[in-house]
């Protein structure tokens, strides 16, 4: 009695009936991502990834997330019992971050100094907020004072939050938290950071700069594919949000809901949310193994320090200025001028398209006047640097003696 | 001259230091997944889910986004061009949803059966919409006459939406759409659905029915782990998303610029909204390929079908009764009572424990009265369904053969 594994076609277009047992497709091509993420995944990373999906509700996924939660507290630097991914990328942080913290009417400063800045403050708008906006020029910090100024000039006296964004990927500037939470507790005032691009790869510790809430992605500095965005909030925030009169309009991205599923104060049982990605967990948790566990993060900020000037030193040998001034860079995101006379964007094509190696080009006002490099987790390491100034010797028909030659002596640094 | 490829921890805690390059953990179960979702992953979508991670932007990867919307276009057996894959879970999908083509004020008939369509009239009302419930026993279709006079009955002598749950997860009841669509049409309104479970499992010709705009879930009878909502739009409800007078409260799922990034008209060339899922869309593409091209959409109905009815056969043997009558009935979610006297939580978590196997419990009003068993996609063939029937057998006490030999009986028919 033969019992055919699949139901054979009956009808229909002449396809060829491979199954589900088939091998999967492979038209994928390798790349060396040093954009401006996703960065390099770890083949052991990409293994937790296919690991076998279980149910969002078995007992094993539990153990699974308890540990996940406790290696992205490692990795903010925070004892924040809510601590957990959100279901969607980095830009879904963002609107958990808004939708959750910042109520209608609530009057927030907002620091924009680049294309993510100019994200948060739309956000904002659309949470029906009086936005403050402190600009700076796009590849410089913002200074402090004018944030604090703009927090203390709240015409009712009150200022309900100050917003900024620790790692500006579009510009490579790093944001100086300092001060803007203790202005915050002492005026009742929340501070919410953007730290996508600087989690595990730019000196940050949450609980120390006073942070209320913050978000980040998996595909930058952690090594993990785009799809989650870890997220860490602090009390002050969470009474904030307890005492809201009604529910905000997100349903999906709702806090005091999505908590219930983590339980990540381990006291009640989970209760069912929404379906969370897995596979995608299983993935985040191996990442976070490597970076928090077993690197260690003062070793990671240090080696993409390390990392970040050495790139830099080597680019210059090919006349490559970095934007942000010295004091005021992002680490694991070097963004620099392309060298003078070439077509930037043909470059960056065929460093893709001949060489298998992505570099981002410049967004925004800056678009075809900046490259933007990953120093990223697996990225910010002398070998993947070095296919990338040798691929770039070849493309600019220069000699890579030099701007290798540089890049060691970065290194050896 | 000897470069570490991982910089020496310098200080910290004394954890192994095993690298990017180690063997990632092995710490998942095998489960045979037959609850309500997630359902079985095939190896070939987790070796897809697995290859390398590519850019956001990266021609090879606009390459797999058209092939995906084709996939997922002939899915929902339409010819929308708005057909895309929103970063987020099935919950996500209806946020989307609710985000694009309900406004504030907005008289939309909700047809409530189960949690599915509770939750959606949450939705609704958080988007501040005057919700009319239109309600049926859970585990019963809602009556067409009830909604289409409802819908009739505005005070304003206007309703700007009908929106049901087609595969109702909790009941596993299907809801019929005939009728709705052209009242729609009639009266200017739109009919938006939730087919998260139908999608792939249950006949559904999106167009032929005259749905407006729907999504689903990955993770049901596509095969592929959780983490994205397909998502479809016609012309009418993308009208009155353009006709909108300011952006509605959520960024990141206005549609109207995840369009620009997938491009699924193919006429401009991408812009960056945010970064896509990337690994999670190799999979549903590679899931896709299985269920539409290979298997093609009615064969695979059939298969469901068949399925469903040979496993009601097979559990009515231990005294399981379907919930939902006949002709109401929602292929690939088996909604049944478990055998009297027994402690349905107790078989259930000895099912996942010591056989592997999980099922799914009752929801809200249902607790302790419902199993769901999932029918879908590689769930919904014999071979798993005789795992399931024997492993009862020996937790029930009952003999195998008689349900067994329904179970064989079933699939003959």
């Amino acid at each position: 009695m033969c019992v055919p594994d699949w139901i054979d076609r009956q009808e229909g277009p002449p396809a060829v009936t491979t199954g589900i047992d088939a091998e999967a497709t492979t038209d994928v091509p390798e790349r060396l991502l040093l954009g401006s993420g996703p960065s390099p995944v770890p083949p052991r990373v990409l293994a937790a990834l296919a690991r076998p999906t279980i149910g969002h509700m078995d007992p094993a996924f539990a153990d699974i997330m308890a540990e996940t939660i406790g290696l992205l507290r490692e990795a903010f630097q925070t004892e924040n019992l809510a601590t957990l991914p959100i279901s969607g990328t980095g830009s879904a942080g963002m609107e958990a971050l808004v939708a959750n913290f910042v109520d209608s009417g609530d009057r927030v400063v907002c620091g924009i100094n680049g294309l993510f800045g100019e994200r948060m403050a739309e956000e904002l708008r659309r949470a029906g907020a009086d936005v403050v906006r402190i600009e700076a020029q796009w590849g410089r910090a913002i200074a402090t004072e004018q944030l604090l100024e703009a927090a203390a000039a709240g015409r009712t006296g009150r200022t309900d939050a100050i917003v900024v964004v620790h790692g500006e990927t579009s510009t490579g500037v790093a944001q100086p938290l300092e001060g803007l939470g203790d202005w915050c507790r002492e005026h009742d005032a929340l501070l919410l950071v953007d730290c996508v691009t600087s989690l595990g790869g730019h000196a940050l510790r949450l609980d120390e700069a006073g942070v209320d809430a913050a978000f980040s992605g998996t595909q930058k500095c952690l090594n993990c594919p785009p799809g989650l965005a870890p997220f860490t909030v602090g009390e002050r925030a969470l009474e904030k949000l307890r005492g809201r009169a009604q529910p905000g309009r997100s349903w999906y991205f709702d806090l005091s809901l999505v908590q219930d599923y983590w339980n990540p104060d381990a006291t009640a049982s989970r209760a069912y949310h929404h379906t969370a990605p897995i596979n995608m967990v299983y993935a985040l948790r191996e990442a976070l193994r490597i970076a928090v566990s077993e690197e260690w993060l003062p070793t990671s900020w240090e080696r993409h320090r390390r990392a970040h000037h050495a790139l830099r030193d080597a680019l210059a040998v090919f006349g490559c200025a970095r934007l942000a001034p010295d004091g005021e860079q992002l680490h694991p995101l070097l963004a620099v001028t392309p060298p003078e006379g070439i077509d930037e964007a043909e470059v960056r094509r065929r460093l893709l398209l001949q060489h298998g190696i992505e570099i981002s080009g410049g967004l925004g006002p800056l678009a075809g006047k900046l490259w933007r490099i990953g120093v990223m987790g697996a990225g910010a390491r002398r070998e993947p640097q070095e296919q990338l100034v040798g691929a770039l010797a070849t493309l600019l028909d220069a000699d890579p003696g030099e701007p290798l030659a540089a890049l060691a002596e970065g290194w050896r640094a």
